[in-house]
């Protein structure tokens, strides 16, 4: 096997060395609760893709959701499923028309690919393909692996500035930057957030790099709001107590994070005219909203559903040390204890839980 | 009094003959159900005003609600109150600081004067203008009268082949190129649109002269159903019996005319990903949206709250013949039989109800 | 072979039936002023491709500059290249993955497939492509020939009521799309077109069916002004004798489809404040601009280079009959004929010329 | 004279107190090279006016330029005029309309007053009013005075925080903050900058702020790179040996703050394709640009013409410390020194002169 050039058409795939192991650990989901380490085997790279050495997979609400209730919405765990799609690694083999100079080479793994043929895709809104193959979500297997293949422009680069729990937060990261790009965070921007979980932080920080002079955070947990501050939040509101219209609080720009209908409805109220409202954070599938407002005030209301295009800057973002993921790591995992991980999600002084399927158990 | 130039400061406005009277008539609202008519003396154009004779007036369903209940949410009719506000006619005369060469031009009024040093104003927003003083919105009597002082810029010069009643339809056809414009429709669209009164039609009819291909319009009155075909709609749904998503059908935008809130949910899942909503009827403050088809498919909604810049560009579609507005005036009235005319308003075969201040009475 | 279904697996391309031919008719150009008819396999449609009978090709400037000059800027015809990039024709079989329901489908070839992978792609821009493959400009050969494979995403399906000479105009009809959304035109809008060929032609009649209300065709040859007037210019202008600033004319937007220096730098002073310029036509490669009047005016300025996204609209447009294709077709020819139809170009008179590979040769 | 509420109608402004003098010292440019120091009348605020004690004003090259040459373009110096338009200071007066308790406020002065009336103001585009009142350019008297009145709207409220030096800056960061809008500066994005003078050097601060990651400047001036990289440049060039292409730097947008025709050129051909180019350096009135490239790439240039709506953002800016504007002065004088300071603009090391009309002259 040769270290140099692209595979050859039909050939196996090229590694770094031949020191490839032929199985790997993954941790599985077998169902509500059940969460166990299988050996499986390394998955072989297709044309048009690499193979990578998973370092840190960060835990997402989706991931402790799956792993408490066994589905998200109609996604139902049927068959045993890998979680984790916040992901870190290395490139350690390539597959058929893959630059093999990219072996080597640290990568965030965007976990989403698309189609690439359909109207959403072609448009650029691939996010919004109907025929995506998410990780982690039933029915693809996602990264509480050692090993995953990916197609080849969803590895990106990455500095070695960054590490690898920053390269898998790079993924929610991405989040922030479609749902601040959705707002329309600029230069002066005014900006409300309510729910300062981990996507609601991300946000802070990313209003805070995009020029927004005020970011107000509300949540319900005193531990979450001095986080925000410490991430750049210029004041926060404890909704038990406060809500932003009768604070005084004015704002351009208005992103949820909670899910919550109250906050919500505060958040819309808050705004100027002409003001924008993203629904980041998932709750019911219907919400009562003040309809007369939006239209008095020709708001604009809109929901992001992941992200498209986002890894580019999210990288530039995290590399120009303008955005701070290393330290909204609070505790850090084995594969092993994979199950342990998925179980912290409540504790609000917990900000992101990392799973490092490359470190060796401490058990 | 000169005829010729500018009027010189603190003169009284220039006319274009000496014989325009003192006194006029107004159709004056004295509460829920009780319209009188009223001498009152004709107004003196201040500076950078125009003095305009009304030749027309378009009954909207605004002043048709103020009739009825003497009040529309927190606006009440405390005061007499002439009511009106879509309308067309002819400069008179001029205040100082406008050109004299003005007097005899035809126009049509646009009916709202913000304050112009807002933010909102200086933002090319000035719809949202919280200072801003419109046309028969208490207390500001409207143009149920013979004449009516205007600041000049907002009296748009129309060319002759445009009717008077046309000239006072620019204003609901203005509506619509707002909401049009909000909703993105272009070259292409499919669009749907809830509600075929007459700004529904208005806006059937700018989507079509946008370049929509597919118009498909609901309402639960048949003869209103029929008026949307004839006026461009490509396809209507009888609303009582049929639903847009169960027809299988997929647009770009929604507009709601309507706002009852099945429809809007129904319009709303009707919607491709990265699809439009834009709610221009008037209802409920609170209405329940389905948020999670709004996130899922990245929606985006907004209202509409009346319209700014668009008087050109809805006098140059009319003009072009690319819009029919004398063609949707179903019945026209003298002034005297304003409330006759405010009366009709439930027949659905009613489309636009005029006024004519300047026509004899035919009582 | 299964005419049912999709291909399997590495199988042979399904097709209608089993009479497809195994060789074809080719117009080869083996240099300037050099065509020839070929004898060649029908190609086999690979994965994800459908095979497609051709019925008509428009002939472009393009194909013309090759068959003079064996080149376009950096692009040169070093082996026989076929030409021909404006198609139509109708689905004759699929290669794997692709569904066999397709096969009899009539449809408009969208002629450059790109990478789906770059940058560019991902965000919606696969027209900058670098990877792109362009039918007809070397080494990628194009549609003057029998049958022709495409990516079955680019083969656009087309209403009965559109001919096969409709289906190959979608093609300029899409660089006329694209301008005039790059032009911002719209409803209303004031539009000056340099340059009355086919593409000027296009982009009168796009302006329209987006609701432009004045459209200004400047050219020197006067039967082109005759035909932009035919097709909706509401104006001309002979640019020997006139030129819009000095006729007094001001637009919104100004969309130049010459090349001409001078043409393009008296459409930009013709322009309002912050109106827009997009340049198609192509010239020469530095132009002088009046860098002045874009800064005093906040113009804004750019260019087009193919088009994405757009079939399925202009496809729209045509079959609504917001635009008349057939009738911009002057002359016919077969394959046999296909030169004599390459040197027709510099007839004023002649507009869209059209090779139909399907028809039989008169000769 | 009542120091409480609104002036009454026709009154006299009301003022703090009842010291404000009758007359003041300004510094009056009578011909190229030629200021002298003038004792006039205080002005009094008109309707909606306010008058301002001025406590600083930056020298912009535009005061250089006339100061040499007595002309820019066709603004021709024919009567004496007051240089000046980077002024921050503090209210001492109100006119009609204006509430009193304005008084005492430290405001920064936005130069230029639109008519509000015309297509261009009613779109939010005021700065392209053609009837602008604009500070220091003939035949308005700018802000080299103790006292100025301004439209109040146009008298922006800064936290004392901010220094009246900064509060004057407010007006070419304005520059910036509306030339990074038009180059859409945000998270992530690769700027090139041409020129790093004072106006260079706020577009590179404000790139930043805004979220650029990687931001090259080039000049001439190696003083004027080292300024640029302690504001924030993490790349510079020196234009004399070096440029963009050859250094292998592609960017996202280009933003040219120099005038030169090959900076100009050689920072549009860096753009990557969809790239935008903003000019603000003012140079000749035609220039030759890369055509062919902006075409391929599908590049969008557009000009600035000053700024609207910047002000609110540009004081944010600044009061959150994202924006340095003390560290850019480097030179202070009084009012009687005038003259010198509009001669230091060719020394590189100067960053920006200052000349404040309180400060008791050194001489």
């Amino acid at each position: 096997m040769t270290s140099n050039g692209s595979a050859a058409n039909g050939s196996a795939p090229i590694t770094a060395d031949d020191t490839l192991p032929t199985t790997m650990r993954a941790s599985v989901l077998l169902g509500p609760g059940k969460v166990i380490i299988e050996e499986r085997p390394v998955p072989s790279p297709g044309p048009g893709e690499v193979l990578i050495q998973i370092g840190s997979v960060g835990i997402c609400g989706s991931d402790v959701h799956y792993y408490q209730h066994g589905r998200i919405a109609e996604y139902v765990v049927r068959e045993p499923l890998v979680l984790g799609h916040e992901a870190g690694g290395r490139i350690v083999a390539v597959g058929d028309g893959v630059d093999a100079s990219r072996i080597g080479e640290r990568v965030a793994l965007e976990p989403g690919i698309p189609c690439r043929t359909c109207r959403e895709c072609k448009a650029g809104r691939y996010n919004l393909c109907r025929d995506v193959r998410f990780f982690a979500t039933p029915p693809i297997d996602g990264t509480f692996a050692e090993y995953v293949a990916l197609a080849e422009d969803f590895a990106h680069a990455i500095p070695n500035s960054l590490s690898d729990d920053a390269a898998g937060l790079i993924e929610p990261l991405s989040v922030a930057v479609w749902a601040c790009g959705k707002a329309g965070v600029g230069a002066g921007s005014r900006v409300l957030i309510s729910g300062a979980g981990p996507i609601g932080i991300m946000n802070v920080q990313v209003a805070r790099a995009l020029g927004a002079t005020e970011v107000t955070v509300s949540d319900v947990a005193p531990a979450r709001l001095e986080a925000a501050r410490s991430f750049g939040a210029t004041r926060t509101l404890n909704a038990l107590t406060e809500n932003a219209v009768d604070a005084g609080i004015e704002v351009d720009a208005y992103i949820d994070c909670s899910g919550a209908p109250p906050a919500i409805n505060q958040g819309i109220r808050a705004l100027r005219p002409a003001g924008s409202v993203v629904l980041v954070g998932m709750g019911a599938d219907e919400i009562s909203l003040p309809v007369g407002i939006i239209q008095g005030r020709e708001l604009t209301i809109t929901g992001t559903f992941r992200y498209a295009n986002t890894y580019p800057t999210a990288i530039a973002l995290a590399a120009s040390g303008q955005i701070d993921l290393d330290g909204m790591v609070t505790t850090r995992y084995t594969l092993d204890e994979a199950e342990t991980a998925l179980s912290q999600n409540n504790d609000p002084t917990a900000m992101k839980v990392i799973v490092q399927p490359g470190r060796a158990s401490t058990r």
